[in-house]
């Protein structure tokens, strides 16, 4: 293992973010992808984590060699198109998890495909999904730990794919309490409606993304995997107890969401119907008048009325007296 | 235990509310957290147990130390962003319980962590929960109970708190009562919506809160942990009780609610409808003399009618005749 | 057991409806309460029946002491409000079943809390709950049953309960079958709506009570409790299956109540669409010929039209013209 | 068994529709009641098949005599109130089954109560249920699958029951198509919604019934009795499938009709929305004219239009202008 | 098995669109349906697979007989009417799968049923599928799968048939989205309406078909039969996988697109408040100006303002005050 020649090892390519060996004590070397096979030769307790972006075929094939990974596995790792699972191939896991990330204010899903085995761990990054090096930092930091194996590792980075959900989720929250604000509000807009739906459709792919990784993250706790010990299970029940959380709030989101689309709807209703009273209202207030003049506009010979003195004076008094009347009226029945 | 020194440890911060160590017979003696080895170095069937509220790390680590409590225990224990859970560590168990309160009008949500050993019961109040102590004065008149270890203890903070859960579901009950009222009343507010709404989310962050308070119970209940003894198991089966019954009646409300505002919404749409009605039959009523008036103002030359000598006294009988007859009508077919 | 003296003992307090030892042959004789304690002092297969109606502390208190009953289900059994639940303490079982009685038009629930021993059944009526004396009565004209021991009269007794469910159920359905007459009817009442609403409530209360017991005997069918023979099993299966009918039928109802609320909605819908047509359909008739008399009543000197001798019966003639083709024409586009 | 004496019994009542012995080799012989006893007392293979159509107590009494059945099995079979369900007596089984048939272009439902021991099948129909006699002649064209005992023509029965659902599933389907075409059609018809509700209450009601049968079908096939060998199970296991899908059919039927509803709402509302828009468009056209009539009836002395010669010609060409563009425009946006 | 015999067999008829045998060493050799039965004679490692369309009675029978297939499943085979269903018969498994293909712009359903034996694997076309001769090619291509025995073609079949859901989904989901862009967009037609409930219909289809598709292939995994080999089942669990994402999927869009009638629903309401709210403004603002005309229509002789000099003038510049007024009053309170 300590090997000088390691280092004469060609560099690894550019989608090989990381690739280390972690010794029994927890200490770390970094090594080439060539070196892999002088590492796993000698079973001294280390274990290697080798951290992927992205990577080409020709990269793949040769872990699916140096570690023996299953075919379909491999193919799966190809194609970034894998809903959250936990697949056991002999002695290995293979395990996908979606990611997610704020790309340019709108939420863009990852894949992250793992393949843990005895002495390795390695993550396959695709799409959006924040880099895993500041997990990796923090379980260096405690080498006791990761003396207990690279599902240790597994655990750092489903915790932090876990802990990136949270700020999305709670900007949910967010978008939602400023629509309830503009919905209880006076105006209603058509945007208020689009808006609801845009939420509408944001939760319903979270949930598609974030549901499986719970039933992911309860099978590797209920697992009897040797692969993972009874110690690590307890933090990973930790990340499940999160995922657990986040999807209880997608579904508290999505539920209130049916609801504020429907009490939307019926202040729009009750906003309609006040419309329809104050046009009543004011077509009743008008009617009045409008019929008095047509009647003194009739042309009949004998009308006494139109020819006194101050007929028409009694005539604006009159018709004052009824508009006034009739307005006071609405107002009361709130029809005004 | 009875070392005359006890009392020369420093005293208690102000957020250990209670730290006491009951004996085998169940009485009770007030200690200090440094006296703690020194009680559970002698295992004389007697138990610690300590309520804390918000406390500092200090107090936690010295805890964790004391008891031998596990890391990820303890780093829930310090930030309350727990839904109710509960985990077994080794001998020990870790329960995450959600409390509620009515503070100013408005329901507030806390967490209670416990952890519970063979000698050791600690209690960790966050935000808003009312105080165990009225809980523990009511164990500590019951010593053969107490006897039963610190599992009576745990058994007698879960009935609080789901008791405390009562009079927010009653008051709940009450506010729908009071819609109800309103909806089936005669005045169509936005008012009623929007606290129809606020009912909803006040139910659905409660159901949040209480249906997994009702699988932590159940847990408990099924459990074959030697912490909890089969006699104590009974008292927690009350509980579970209990919180089962607050969830069923959270849930009827849920659904009322939801047939409330269908309700609502079907009476506005109605009394729109009667609206629109009555603006028809106004209009009607009007349309007729209005358009009589309208015709005797035309100006042909030879209109016989307008030179009559009583042509407008029969036309002003005509008129009444026929807003009588309409008037009549249209109260009939309830358009008025 | 003939012990003479039993009947000097102080006759039972009111609240006692009944006590009774049943002989292995299954013939009945009166006791006191206070030679329960003669009787069960010889286990020679007979079993004591109690029937209480809302009793009071002290004979609750003398119960538990003859019988060995739990603190906790004689808790239970003071207060009132419990949901149904089957609760083995011991070689005993204590139940919570819910009863259901028409009081006043009204719909009262009442609880009954049952005691079974080897050698004893007690049963505890609370609120609103019919007697239980025809049960009893039919059960001893069956004394080869009775003789299976206490269990038979648990049976006898959930049956009663499960049966006086049946009636109620009867008149929702009988209740909702008006309301739906009313809906396809042309009235739109408001009532019809909050008629719906009282039927949606009347029938969740309901469910809440019921499917417990649905849970409550299932759980009594499937129990392995040498308390219950194989052979009272089958009749409990009985009323288990009844239980559940009862539950279907109250699920069916609430789903056809939904569906009916929406009906009633869409009718209401398309009757006011109906009133704007009609309105909009005068609106039309009225407005040629008003704006027809608008015309000439205009006051240009040259209007030839006016001058004419038979100018009015031609506008007589035209106006008639012009309303009767729209009237058919709306007639036949269904305006009218 | 060959007892000339048989024919010496009394002849079967109406209610038995068929009483015949099928030997080892499945050739049938008809009995009467009488002599079932004598065909019973030899353990040849054979076995009694009874088909009973509402048969009294006398009959029902004979046969829980001849076949040893249950009280409560006799007293269900009485009374047809059962929902479909299967129930194991010692080794007997009792079993419920909701038979449906179209009578007078409704669907009427009947119960078949079925007895099946190891020599014997009772079949007894209640309300509207077609004859068994076809299913009987099929089986009995069957004779090797006959000779695997009563539980074969079980099977047949049930299989012919589950069949009778098909015809009426497909004219549920077609009554949906037809539905569906009226309420995208031009016409809203009251109608269409109560046929709507109508087709639920059908459905509903439909699914009481079969959903259970999926059951009792499917404890049979998984049953471990020997009554039911397992070929006669293969059997069975098709005739779940085929309740599978009647169960299938009519679920995907109610979650469409709860869409027919809420779009036959959409289009009305939409419909109602163009009556509104044209009668706006129609009275915008007709007001115009109306107050420029309404002008030139103006009184004032000084109006210098009133006296042209050609004013009159002037304005008849105005008010053409302005209702042939006001006309065009709103055809143009659609309000017309 | 080298008989040369076998070429003399009679040609397969049309029906049979594949017969080949696999020797052990994945090499594929065409035979005739007579040549089957000596192939079948030396258990060499071999299995014949053949490929039917919509095969006939002769042909069904002649496979039967050479395979030992059961009499229910070969019935099943002859109609194809069955849901997708797995099921053993003795040492075989009959398979019945739902397939979909685009048919002339319509998506088109059809079955494939499946025989898998130690030694063979038979598919059975009905109705609309697309050729599995792709499948097979590809499978030829790995020999030493095949060498697996005919679970990897069956695995080959069920694979493609689960492939072709896919491009049929993913227009679904570009039907969703245009049918949004629609919603949100300006015109509310009836064709919106009516798409989305062909949409959901078409959905709803989907799901009936491939809901059971997902429950058959979890069936394959978890099975235990000899006949699926461990290797086999790892790439069966791919397909379920697929499955699971096909059902997800439509699940979603069946979700969103409730959702989009709701909102469809209220963007109509709003528009339509919105059109009366016009109504209600352009009334308001002619009604101003026919009230004044209509004043200065009546006849009383003493009306001074009838004879000033510049009456008439005054008067169009207050009319025309007033209606600016209103103009800008309206528009400023968004009511025109």
């Amino acid at each position: 293992m300590d090997d000088p020649a390691a280092t004469a090892h060609p560099p690894n390519p550019a989608c090989v973010v990381n690739c280390a060996v972690y010794a029994k004590d927890g200490t770390r070397r970094n090594i080439t992808l060539d070196a892999i096979s002088e590492v796993l030769a000698h079973d001294d307790g280390s274990f290697v984590w080798i951290g992927l972006y992205e990577p080409d075929d020709t990269i793949l094939e040769k872990l699916q060699e140096e570690f023996g990974l299953h075919d379909l596995a491999i193919e799966d790792a190809h194609t970034a198109h894998q809903r959250p699972k936990v697949e056991a191939y002999g002695n290995s896991l293979f395990l996908v998890a979606s990611t997610a990330q704020v790309v340019e204010q709108k939420i863009a899903y990852g894949e992250t495909h793992v393949f843990l085995g005895p002495r390795y761990l390695v993550t396959v990054r695709h799409g959006a999904s924040l880099s895993y090096a500041p997990a990796r930092a923090r379980v260096e930091r405690e080498p006791d730990m990761l003396a207990l194996g690279p599902s240790y590792g597994l655990y750092a980075v489903l915790d932090a794919i876990v802990d990136d959900y949270l700020p999305i989720v709670a900007e949910f929250k967010a978008t939602l309490l400023a629509l309830e604000k503009d919905i209880i509000g006076e105006s209603f807009e058509r945007a208020i409606v689009t808006r609801l739906y845009d939420l509408k459709r944001e939760l319903t792919y979270m949930r598609v993304n974030v549901a499986p990784m719970q039933d992911v993250l309860s099978q590797l706790v209920r697992s009897s995997s040797p692969l993972v010990p009874e110690e690590v299970r307890l933090y990973l029940r930790d990340v499940l107890d999160h995922s657990v959380r986040v999807n209880e709030t997608v579904d508290v989101l999505r539920d209130m969401l049916g609801t504020a689309l429907s009490v939307n709807q019926a202040l729009v209703t009750q906003a309609q119907g006040e419309v329809v009273k104050k046009l009543a209202g004011w077509a009743a207030l008008l009617a009045a008048p409008t019929l008095i003049t047509s009647w003194y506009g009739m042309n009949f010979v004998h009308m006494p009325e139109l020819h006194g003195r101050y007929s028409y004076v009694v005539l604006i008094g009159a018709v004052a007296a009824v508009v006034g009347l009739l307005y006071a009226y609405l107002k009361k029945v709130r029809w005004l």
